[in-house]
């Protein structure tokens, strides 16, 4: 533990300085989809409340995890810096990760700014690969084991971006979630068609298409960005998809999680069997029409509702 | 990150070292409720075909994000033991802790032998600790929030073991999750009473309380340990629940995620809004009859189905 600590201290002592020197970076939310989604602290207590009423009566459709209550990043700076003093923050933004990737954490906008140096160091370490590589070998023994009906019918859902492709050489450029997010900015480099691919999530995409699946990529970006989205794939080894589905302008103010729980009521619709789904979001995952199985790929950079 | 291969080089030599000296420590599930759940390598493929066709059939009830498919503990390795050899063991075990608290592994049955030294110093650091606190803060911050009813029909449910007290105790006694599970000695154990409160679910008990909630607390416990478990609960201090639901011989058979989606959905048939679900197993919170929202508390020392 010592060597935690150290390293904690260590880490406080470089945010520091980095904040010092870069008063430019603002702790506001690094969102992709942004443009679509309401962000959490827009939403109402009313239509929270109500938001509660519909879960209790709704007991036809799978309730999510997670609603979306008001919140502020302020309340979620909390979760991290209220801690007690003696831990140290290597250890406290660690237990920030994992409360993200457990679906522990309300709905949250930015990356805690005492964690940027943290998510920074996880990102373009050994750890970020490792846990795609456990979850993409996880992904692929339980597509190995599932029972295909072989009719053409069975369906593994794929999301896109920090799904199958990465877009880490971006944000390498935007502070890890830190700085503002900026959507000319961003859609600036999608338009570049340049993501790369995330090595485990192509290895498993192939295996899972072997293996008889049909492969359905249901992504948050807009069918504006369809021609380079295709060819930003195509470039990077994806091939051979059953569909791409991009939102549409009359999913533009949807969240991610009713806009895709749409689209995979739809997939079902036609027959598919949804055996399997890869995300980087919960909002990937959760809702109705849910996957047989889900599987949750490491993203500490943002959150989309 | 030339610190943390160090540290990973470090734990894999302690590793060695434990193992060569302590031959009896086998890679057997630790669970404290495995007498009435059924191991999931024990599931025939027949009836995983069977949960899969029920799963896809079943669209009045919420999916849960796992099924039981057929494995093994070798599988289970395999998911860490196959990483890329130039990944440290210690980031390989960090990711296989982080897949599943985000329900990405399939049902395991014992902490895998490379991981034993990092889940111990995992368990005994101040991760855990750290772990535990934020999930109790975010959980307290949902409390505050949620819209009460305030007719004495607003619920949270509290699962017992690792998530109001803690066996950790006995498990430093008998490896962490490593070791071969006895149910006579753990059962001694329980019934000595002695399990100490985790000190940040007892904050977030009381608070709750204090809210206006009414806490229900369902736990995989028989009957026959209900006197032990309310004397070992009030000694430490959690008093003024509305119900302690525990096992009866009728519920022996069912897997915990069965045996609490039941009684979540009698606690609902009294009139209870189930607002907050705190637990360490995913079995405590998904199924049906699910709480609006549900916080996962870490436990990398055994899986309940």
């Amino acid at each position: 533990m010592a060597r935690h600590r150290a390293g904690g201290d260590l880490v406080r002592l470089l945010l520091t300085l980095l904040l010092a020197a870069t008063p430019l970076l603002a702790p506001v939310a690094a969102e992709p989809e942004a443009e679509v989604a309401p962000t959490p602290s827009h939403v109402a207590s009313e239509e929270a409340t109500d938001a509660v009423a519909a879960a209790q009566q709704q007991h036809l459709l799978p309730r999510p995890l997670v609603i979306e209550l008001p919140s502020s990043s302020s309340s979620l700076a909390r979760g991290v810096d209220e801690g007690p003093d003696d831990v140290p923050a290597d250890v406290r933004c660690a237990s920030w990760r994992l409360a993200a990737e457990a679906n522990n954490l309300a709905p949250w906008e930015a990356v805690p700014a005492e964690c940027a140096a943290h998510v920074r160091a996880y990102l373009t370490g050994a750890a970020y690969r490792s846990d795609l590589e456990l979850v993409a070998r996880e992904s692929a023994a339980y597509a190995r084991a599932a029972p295909l009906g072989g009719d053409g019918r069975d369906a593994w859902i794929f999301d896109v971006d920090e799904t199958l492709l990465s877009n880490l050489p971006y944000y390498a450029d935007h502070g890890y979630g830190l700085e503002l997010f900026d959507h000319l900015e961003f859609d600036k480099w999608v338009e570049r068609g340049e993501a790369p691919a995330i090595p485990s999530s192509l290895k498993l995409y192939k295996e899972v298409l072997e293996l008889g699946f049909k492969a359905i990529l249901l992504t948050g970006r807009s069918e504006g960005h369809r021609g380079v989205t295709v060819d930003n794939l195509n470039k990077q080894g994806f091939h051979d998809w059953d569909k791409l589905i991009l939102r549409t302008a009359a999913d533009r103010k949807k969240t991610a999680t009713t806009y895709k729980s749409e689209k995979r009521k739809e997939i079902e619709a036609e027959g598919y069997r949804i055996l399997g789904n890869s995300g980087d979001q919960w909002s990937d995952l959760l809702g109705s029409s849910m996957s047989v199985r889900s599987f949750k790929l490491p993203n500490p950079m943002y959150y989309i509702p």
